[in-house]
């Protein structure tokens, strides 16, 4: 049991290689935020940006500004900046759309070109969005079914039925992360694609998309990769596959040729077919400042740093409220779990409401998990040992135990 | 001919009921703006709003701003101020997503309502990317068809195998407004249903889709609506078929429960369920600025005001670059034309070049199309006449007769 003390804490936070990013961000006076997986902070230099990219391009340069500044090509080059954080080439990744949108795009061509398989095959109590689309797009594809196994039983679970195997690769709830190589290889070898929801994942944990082989990934550009609420998300297709894949969502931005405005759909070659309409720029320029924080960074040190914080934050759980009905939901070893932790307790509602009120924001995800999310960006040693030291004391005093806390209504 | 003078267009500035709307946009020095049919001018007001909720939403109040600053409902909210822009109810649009995205929705979900008819019926020339998304869309319905016919042949098209006429009701390029009347009753004649596309529409002449008994519609939040670059798009859908009508993209926001985070999906009631992915804030926030300005005006006024100006530029041109080759394309009924101006010439290009070069930026389109936007909140009288002026003085000295105009790359 790890009972660290604030002092031990504080010297964490003065050997962290990662110290002096906290300070590129805007994070409110009194507030330990954990919830950065869900909302990732404000890095301080994206106001002066989005004031630039609206007042000077577009308000100063109007329709020039989709060539003078480079608006055409943002989905590509913020795509680009994607790119190193989960292990692509800068060919095969773009920021566009919502997750959601993505999901269904690279959905309906998996199925089209794995035809005349027809199952997608996903475990329960995945995010929900990405079940929900997936039934959205298997509805579309005629015999097409959406299959769920628990998922530690997905590998056994593929045959040759399966035309696409759609997982989140960090569980958004438990946090548990698959192991993608593995489950890359046992699908390639019964011929089904994998698509990976890495929204959990990236700019908090090592991707490697390339290492493992992995066909099609997306993800989302509000939380690690601090875009902002909403931000354009992302998707990878690989670069072997990207030809022989069409979007069902064949907007402008995906045609070949998309200003000489003929009638004919064509697909543009690469991954540029993955565009559907008009790229947002405000959403785009907002999520390329949080992106280039990542480029100052080794990655190695967000891995170790996300690890580190969150087997502090377990052992002091443990240590410091042990006996208050907390259940460790994710993963004790560090390297199967994501940047989050989670704690099954009966009453995380009214607990996450007294955690807010004081300063420590976390969620709270139905029905009973009190989920903590640890940014390496800036979250601080100190942040998990104060988190711990209010939550015990709420646990000590039973100050959740209001009617107050349990009618509030939920932050998302 | 109406041979104007400079002060007779001066005159008909101080005598505009509309002339205190110039004011509250950023228009560049020196620059006489006839785009904001493809990109719409910068509120004033803009960027102090999107600072404001960068800054102190997203900075300060992090993830509580959710639900704290109505981030969730934004879709809804800035629907109900699109509402009464084009004749709808409140709770009968979105903002959401993109034009694209929101055309596939629809003419999805109509193939799907009106099995076993099969036809979506278009003209040739429509936007690209309304028939690229409905080819994409019929590619994913089993024997489903695109068929085009001239726009003035549509209604005799209409037979009991069409499901859905796509149609933009004021045509990018030519300027040509459908009578939306005429088609939608023929086409319920027939049973079938009509989608119209209200990009050049929206924001600059009167739109009722009610009045018309309307079924669905889409529409552009970056021209005339200056939502700013890639603008979050909206949808229409009549309260009648809401409930009878799916959407493809069932993400979560869709979803009539999103946070219970259930495995199975269930559409919300009403128009919600044609959400998708989570709401695009930076882009929403601006595009509510945009939207605010047309709560204080009188939409007659706007409509009034557009064909005046489109009216003037005509007969402008025709007194004074009548010489000089430009076919009018779009229709001299005021009644029968958007707030755009198409002039065919030869050399619309390096003309066009030309004309930015001297500060009148208007836009070609493919192949030989000149396209100048009026957008009644902002376009004066006198820069109607002063981009005549140059125009004509562009076309007497040939000063459009340059390798440099011909060789330069499109602005979009």
């Amino acid at each position: 049991m790890n009972t660290l003390t604030l002092d031990e804490a504080r010297a964490l936070d003065a050997g962290d290689p990662l110290r002096g990013f906290r300070d590129r961000f805007q994070l409110p006076e009194g507030v330990i935020y954990l919830d950065g997986n869900s909302l990732g902070a404000l890095p301080k230099a994206t106001p002066g940006r989005i004031t630039e990219v609206v007042a000077q391009q577009w308000g100063g340069d109007l329709i020039s500004s989709w060539n003078r500044h480079g608006w055409m090509n943002m989905p590509q080059k913020i795509g680009g900046l994607i790119a190193p954080l989960i292990g692509a080439k800068p060919n095969e990744v773009l920021a566009t759309d919502s997750t959601s949108v993505n999901l269904y795009k690279l959905i309906a061509a998996a199925l089209s070109l794995q035809h005349p398989r027809k199952v997608v095959l996903s475990e329960p109590g995945n995010f929900p969005t990405d079940l929900y689309v997936a039934s959205g797009a298997v509805g579309m594809s005629a015999d097409a079914t959406l299959k769920t196994v628990p998922g530690d039983e997905i590998i056994d679970a593929i045959d040759e039925d399966v035309a696409l195997v759609l997982l989140t690769h960090v569980h958004y709830k438990s946090g548990r992360m698959h192991d993608m190589a593995a489950i890359t290889q046992a699908a390639h070898a019964k011929g089904a694609l994998v698509l990976w929801d890495l929204s959990h994942s990236a700019g908090a944990v090592k991707v490697d998309l390339n290492g493992c082989d992995a066909d099609l990934a997306v993800g989302c550009g509000y939380k690690y990769l601090n875009g902002g609420p909403g931000a354009p998300a992302f998707l990878y297709v690989a670069e072997r596959l990207q030809e022989r894949l069409q979007s069902p969502l064949t907007g402008w931005m995906g045609h070949a040729a998309p200003f000489e405005f003929g009638d004919d759909y064509a697909p543009a070659p690469g991954i540029n077919r993955f565009l559907c309409g008009t790229p947002p720029i405000l959403g785009l320029a907002a999520l390329e400042v949080g992106l280039e924080l990542f480029g100052e960074v080794d990655f190695k040190a967000i891995t170790v740093k996300s690890q580190t914080l969150t087997t502090l934050f377990i052992d002091l759980i443990e240590a410091r409220c042990g006996e208050h009905g907390f259940e460790l939901v994710t993963p004790r070893d560090a390297a199967a779990r994501g940047s989050h932790v989670s704690l099954a307790h009966r009453e995380a509602y009214p607990i996450c409401q007294a955690l807010i009120e004081r300063g420590v924001v976390g969620d709270f995800r139905a029905p009973d998990i009190l989920r903590c999310g640890f940014t390496p960006l800036y979250t601080s040693y100190e942040d998990v040992w104060r988190a711990v030291d209010i939550l015990s004391e709420i646990m000590e005093t039973r100050a959740w135990d209001t009617d107050a806390y349990r009618a509030r209504s939920a932050v998302t």
